[in-house]
């Protein structure tokens, strides 16, 4: 299954590049694991409430062109599931149909006491299990 | 007292006006409050670790004349204990003695727990009142 | 004319006192402000694109409560046009109802090349006038 | 040659986790490699003015260990010579002597007009060369 979401490249985020900088990619991409999840009908606020933690462990990204303010850029995603630990969400981004950057971004949980690896809550595990086909 | 602080402007803080954003004052802002603390031999983590925390309540900033990349902004700022809850922090904020902008910040003391107005532990009220002159 | 828009709480713009971060907010009033121009038929970028700049002149916040990572702000927005030169957009921002903060934020317009205060074009003028009533 | 350079945790950049967000390490590695090239006589602002710019093109980190604010990192970077028109900084990240993360970012040389791959100017190649032993 593959997840796709927009999102519109923010003034604050370009730099005098006239582009949107490398970093702020990062922070598009958590807004869009989040919205496939909940997409899902998994609510990732609901998860930590439980006592669980879903921190970044590995961030990949390829630039292949700039995209500037007031641009929209998609991203098309997809997530596997690595463990019962980890995963990994790919995501495609293009903006006007112009490849923009690749992106894999690992994450693990942890629950939230003591910061230590864990199992994810069989809720989550079914709701990845289903869209990672 | 007036406590001094540089800070060098960041690239991922600059925009596409090629100036530094208007909302990165705010964060250079509060690294020169929790310096001017530290100065004074006090640390905002600690507060925080003791059930403390102080949230901005108020800003207040006027802009004069934008910086640009990797220039320095020096930060005179002053400190007023408006009462034994709220404190204002002014800053003159200059570059290469250039006028950049003028900055005012009030903050409340709230305990971590209920986020309840409360008063300032009495070793942060001491080195405020000994700063205020 | 109020205009009304909704921005969720990213989760990169929350802070360990576990609410938005009060340099965030400064953030999403840029976003609505272009949105603002946007529900007009005014493009903020094509602006820029013929020669002017608005940046921010004055900003003033006042925080009455915090908002947690999720959640959807409401901005509810005027705009006054202040000379040919200056406007001020003013916000009301409320989250399920609560009173969250208001802001208000003055913009001049200045050209682009040498970065002097100047008049705003006709097209933004008029735009301005019939929002401001 | 290794180049060693502390940088401490902001507030503005940890998130409801009470850790350093993953997408600050990303600005923070900026900062460093900007550094890097200033203790080598090098100024990048005197890059871009001279027409060149450098956006990076791929991005890796591997996070080992959350930090917290105020918690100081230390940056041991190694700058490699891909070829006239690329680089590529490898860093540690410490705290503590805790290992926290390892990052890779490559950057490519393009000319600022057209937004093409060029060859670096032969001052920052020279630079780099003795660096990169």
């Amino acid at each position: 299954m593959v997840h796709k979401y927009d999102l519109r490249v923010r003034y604050s985020d370009t730099d005098q590049m006239q582009r949107l900088h490398h970093a702020a990619y990062v922070e598009y991409l958590e807004v869009v694991r989040i919205e496939f999840l909940r997409s899902l009908g998994f609510s990732y606020d609901g998860l930590e409430q439980s006592g669980f933690l879903l921190p970044v462990t590995k961030l990949q990204i390829k630039y292949h062109q700039g995209v500037r303010y007031d641009e929209v850029l998609t991203f098309e995603t997809r997530v596997v599931l690595d463990s019962e630990v980890r995963l990994t969400f790919q995501s495609q981004i293009s903006a006007s149909s112009a490849r923009i950057a690749l992106a894999e971004v690992e994450l693990a949980c942890i629950d939230r006491e003591r910061h230590r690896p864990c199992k994810m809550p069989s809720a989550l595990l079914e709701v990845l299990r289903s869209a990672s086909i």
